[in-house]
């Protein structure tokens, strides 16, 4: 067999913002710019218009938005503080800064980041894929 | 501080589904098929309608799809023979059984499962998260 260095992978990035601004998690609007903040540096391309959803109270926001790279979803959790990210993108791209821009548009506290590598194209998922 | 033995915290499947028949992973009617039978065995509770795209040749298959409980998410790459599928449920779930119904469902000859604690609640998400 030959090496796989030129194999596609895709990246995720699973992050978890805590100590955000309950009124700010509540909001699909605010949500929403936090999305367009990521699809606007990254040079993201949404496919077709996000989903957005708004629970009954304490009112956590869930957005999933389709992109031609994959996908990006949020769940908030006003009652905690917190939110959910997920970004799956299929080819490369350089991290956002997610500990800063959160802080920034959500007044997050504390923010974790994992970065967990998708193998769709056969390459081993057990190398590189906790983090 | 107390023990946080108590709080909730959300779990997600991270899933690659490789050695699978490039012809369903091009369906994107199969592809709904798949969700139709994890929402049903899960008993989860679709938000709205899923979202479905289909890309140009090789063909591969996006869906989205909000539930109560969080979200379910595919990807396919025909071409690579693979899918890769997120499920994220922000309260308990059993594990679905992944393995052998992709290879009934899609043909997959191998699936790589990997769960991650998702700490919404405040907990470390330093503890138990790669796997």
């Amino acid at each position: 067999m030959t090496s796989p260095v030129s194999l596609p992978e895709g990246q995720e990035w699973i992050v978890e913002a805590q100590g955000c601004d309950p009124l700010r998690l509540a909001s699909a609007a605010t949500m929403q710019q936090v999305f367009e903040r990521i699809i606007s540096d990254l040079k993201l391309h949404p496919v077709g218009a996000p989903l957005w959803h708004t629970f009954p109270e304490p009112g956590g926001v869930t957005g999933l938005v389709m992109l031609a790279e994959s996908h990006l979803t949020v769940h908030t959790f006003p009652e905690y503080g917190s939110a959910c990210f997920n970004l799956f993108c299929c080819t490369p791209r350089a991290p956002w800064p997610w500990r800063e821009a959160l802080a920034e548009l959500l007044g997050a506290e504390s923010v974790q980041v994992r970065h967990v590598i998708r193998a769709y194209a056969g390459a081993s998922v057990g190398q590189g894929a906790s983090a």
